[in-house]
């Protein structure tokens, strides 16, 4: 087991789903502090499956943080040296954020929420319902902070986090095989640079989750491996990724952003109707759900290069392509079908789940070695053997967070940080323990191979495997 | 129970998947006649859930017919008189149907299958991989006939079948209720007429069907509720619907035919990969597949209206939107993403099904009053009360194939026939004890009806809710 790190502040940890279920029995396996000084707050009861926590020494907190009620509870929880790690659903991160920023607490979150009315809410416009737009937000927030300040650790689960340090160890081992001469990059233009002499074009957070539980699914049950509203918000937003220089033709529905750097674009239509073709070493081929997410954002921001006049010249498309579980495939389309209407019942598989593997990694398109995909394989078996009663999903976001944690606690002072500017290997040094094994696998596979000609597809592009309109299933 | 009906003929049954299987048990409740007089033969090996009927006297052989042995099998096991009841998937239909009129033979089907090698098959051009092109040649086939010779049912399971019956069941429901001066049409004409005079543009053959298993499904694994090679199958179909008059606009990828009679359209896309909102009452609003059926090219056919040059004036717009089972829904995704191979492991849910219903029926839309389903919601407990073993899903086709038996067993010399021609009461009076509650409702939904604004979808007709456009999701 790693050394222990001390810490004389306090832990506050907002929400206690299945990822925050996941991070309390562990926390003690990375600091050293009473537990008493560790504290939960969370909207929902989960007292029972806390007991044992409590029974330790730690606190257990009901209360719904709300606009109005926020700063007061952060108030009354928190102060100067502690940590605040933020793992709710629907609350507004930002607010969190700032505050902890004013207030000397370190701060780690794995997605910057919105106030959960916003999600699914027409009425706000499709490129202010964006990761672009919240991080576009987050940075202008940050900016007079000038990089000073208690370390902000944001966006830091499985991914976002995890998969953001796997690019650049994807980045190194496909450079190796390619025979580049380099050696590992410093600063992120050196990451960029070398990035760019791969030659990749697209990055996927390519994902295949396959558990499944011993309880039948009922009609209209919302079922997942993790949080529901998370992952029903997140496919109310627009499909948005990563917007390659390769890129010849927006896709249908396409936008541009009118504002900020211009990394990336949204499709006119909701992430959980928008699918595109992957892959995963041991899935195969799959159809993914083009969902909002961070990665898709800081990814490509941090990984274009640009000429010595400042003018970007290599930037690659980034997105998620999310299989989910069979139950929570076919619960969002029942949600779809409704309208979008939030589910009445829901249910996270944990203790149910027969069997399974959570296949997470990036998968980088268009090298010199054409595929590779990088990424954790954990089974549902191997992952409750390391933190018992929880699923392979809960504990690949834990390894970012815990990760997020250490680092920060050991770096208190670093101001705003996406998760590009944490030392990629540390990070995974840490995660490695909750991430079972990973891969690092070279692949042939392009979005044109082995693709039955039932489908009149005059966009496709036969000399660029690499172009969006390549991928999406139409 | 209804009176037994004499037949001193044979019946061979060709398939004895799960609607063969639930057909075997119910003959003798209809048919008087020596049960040594029935012969099932299939390509599978179901010889243990056979052996009860075995053991009651009835044959069974096992035997894969193909373009090679077809001719002689059939001359082997059947002779003019006799009933064939073709039940088999990927066995081209339209080879027997030719050899059964030519040998005195009646004969009853549920689907005009093709040799299983075309499904899927993207050299065979999109328009000659349809339902309108089988139907043409089915037609072409039996025109020199002249509408006579042995009784040839075709395309008379569930649905295609029992809805087209429904369609006109719904008819009268909605001119009653629009108190429509009106009789009980006796004619094509007649009945085209009165399905006009009510207004409908649009008929959905709407299903949702809700069994699930306890059998937790592998990745991968095909599981669905009837025969996986005929859903399979379909869905790698263009999806294609009959065309209303009212259609403004061909939708992405819309092709009109160049031949026939022009009542129909496709996608130069899989059904599989198209999705329409529609409406059950049980199950709610749902998004549906537009897989290729019989009943879209029929009924369209049937109930167009034409003025006194034979122009058409009226035509309803006509498909299937079919929301599977859960497992179903998976495993199709699943084919699809692995580029439709066929898939290597299948089950067919049975035993294993713990609750659901399969809420199947016909949604009449646009007429005097707005939407009125009609249809059958019969429940896995209901159904194996009704035959044991059996699920729903079997049970409706079984209630179509067993009434066109008895029609085509009683009325032996009406040639070929399509679901329209039969007597709609008599058919539904045989088919009732198989379909469970029947419901007729009417309903206030249209596609525009609580649709969150979340897609950008320039084409919405907002003046007009009945364009297929608006139905389509995208």
């Amino acid at each position: 087991m790693v050394a222990l790190v001390p810490f004389g502040g306090r832990i506050v940890m907002l929400g206690y789903g299945s990822v925050g279920q996941s991070v309390v029995p562990v926390l003690e396996r990375h600091f050293d502090l009473p537990l008493s000084n560790i504290t939960i707050i969370e909207a929902d009861d989960h007292a029972d499956k806390f007991a044992p926590f409590a029974a330790k020494g730690m606190n257990y907190v009901r209360l719904s943080l709300t606009p109005e009620n926020l700063t007061a509870s952060l108030g009354s929880y928190l102060k100067a040296g502690d940590l605040c790690i933020n793992l709710t659903a629907g609350v507004d991160a930002l607010s969190i954020i700032d505050w902890c920023h004013h207030n000397g607490v370190l701060y780690v979150d794995t997605s910057l929420e919105p106030w959960a009315d916003q999600y699914g809410e027409e009425g706000i416009p499709a490129a202010k319902r964006t990761h672009y737009e919240s991080h576009e937000r987050m940075r202008a927030m940050a900016a007079p902070w000038g990089g000073k300040g208690p370390t902000a650790v944001i966006t830091h689960g499985a991914n976002p986090g995890i998969v953001n340090h796997f690019v650049k160890a994807a980045t190194l081992d496909i450079a190796q095989a390619m025979n580049l001469d380099f050696s590992t990059p410093k600063s992120r233009e050196d990451w960029a640079d070398l990035f760019m002499r791969t030659g990749t074009k697209v990055i996927h957070v390519s994902e295949r989750d396959t558990q499944r539980s011993s309880i039948p699914k009922e009609p209209d049950e919302f079922v997942n491996t993790w949080s529901v509203l998370g992952y029903w918000g997140e496919a109310t937003y627009p499909a948005e990724m990563g917007w390659g220089m390769h890129e010849n033709m927006l896709p249908p529905m396409g936008q541009h952003f009118t504002h900020g750097p211009g990394n990336a674009i949204y499709m006119h239509k909701p992430g959980g109707l928008t699918l595109v073709r992957s892959w995963v070493p041991k899935g195969g081929p799959i159809f993914g759900f083009v969902i909002s997410h961070s990665e898709s954002i800081t990814l490509s921001h941090y990984f274009t290069a640009y000429d010595q006049d400042n003018r970007p010249v290599h930037r690659p498309t980034v997105h998620y392509a999310y299989h989910p579980s069979a139950d929570a495939i076919v619960s969002l389309r029942e949600v779809m079908m409704k309208d979008w209407q939030p589910p009445a019942k829901v249910r996270i598989m944990q203790d149910d789940i027969v069997d399974g593997i959570d296949e997470l990694g990036v998968l980088l398109l268009g090298h010199g070695k054409t595929a590779w995909w990088y990424g954790s394989q954990l089974s549902i078996h191997e992952a409750r053997k390391i933190i018992p009663g929880q699923n392979a999903t809960a504990l690949q976001v834990c390894a970012g967070v815990i990760s997020a944690c250490v680092w920060a606690v050991k770096n208190p002072d670093r101001g705003f940080c996406e998760p590009e500017y944490l030392p990629h290997a540390e990070i995974l040094e840490i995660a490695k323990p909750y991430l079972g094994p990973v891969a690092s696998v070279q692949s042939d596979w392009t979005p044109l191979r082995d693709r039955a000609g039932l489908n009149f597809e005059p966009w496709v592009d036969h000399q660029d495997p690499w172009q969006f309109n390549n991928f999406l299933v139409r």
